[in-house]
């Protein structure tokens, strides 16, 4: 059965999921940055999913990075899979622009997390789960 | 019509193309390291691509990193999408093992590049594209 990997959600806010991917909030207010999670028990790669599930995983990351990029206004999207450190497949979805904190680097081990104030994580919650309605991704908040 | 900027090509050796993407080796002995480059002028992000192209941008990336994983007995890999120096569409796909120099962390930024002597970049080369040949992606070496 599906369970997260304790330090996602030590890491992360969980905004709800779309047809295969959990999909939640980084709580690092340098850069708004979500991590698709898919709903299988034992992954650690993309390759390690069913062929359909492949497919539904690109769908959905793609439509996520779309949606991400014009809502705001990204000069660039970043998008990775590592997981050296938790294994659990998890994939950032990361939005850039040319005046964040880290610009061009990549984020990982640039700067330490900005810690959100709870008004704006509520709001980007919001603003997020708002926007994954629209979607046509089957969104269900959590 | 399609052309590599050309910083992908100082950094990197052709190998060849799959039926979308032309695949290229990095310079860097530190890891086995391929970058997939879709055939494709003026796309930034793997949205940019057609529906079509997306699907089957997936299978080669994932056939891809299956291949590496096996033939490279990988500890994890390493798949990401940056572009925030060089915009045109290239992604990574990189092989990571727990005794590698810059393991646990992401490889950007943690260490120079190491230059591959000539004849291990000739072995590398003619290792990849023989599995590459094996793998249903209708490779074309270069």
């Amino acid at each position: 059965m599906f369970a997260f990997d304790p330090r996602l959600l030590n890491d992360c806010e969980v905004l709800g999921k779309f047809k295969l991917c959990h999909v939640l909030l980084m709580r690092d207010a340098n850069y708004p940055w979500c991590v698709l999670v898919p709903d299988r028990e034992g992954m650690t790669e993309i390759f390690d999913l069913s062929e359909d599930d492949q497919k539904q995983f690109s769908l959905e990351s793609n439509t996520l990075l779309e949606y991400l990029k014009k809502e705001f206004n990204a000069d660039k999207m970043n998008v990775a899979a590592l997981g050296n450190v938790v294994a659990q497949l998890h994939v950032h979805h990361i939005v850039r622009h040319k005046n964040d904190i880290s610009w061009p680097s990549p984020v990982w081990g640039a700067h330490p997390a900005k810690v959100y104030l709870e008004s704006e994580l509520g709001k980007q919650i919001i603003r997020l789960t708002d926007g994954f309605e629209n979607l046509d991704l089957d969104f269900q908040a959590k």
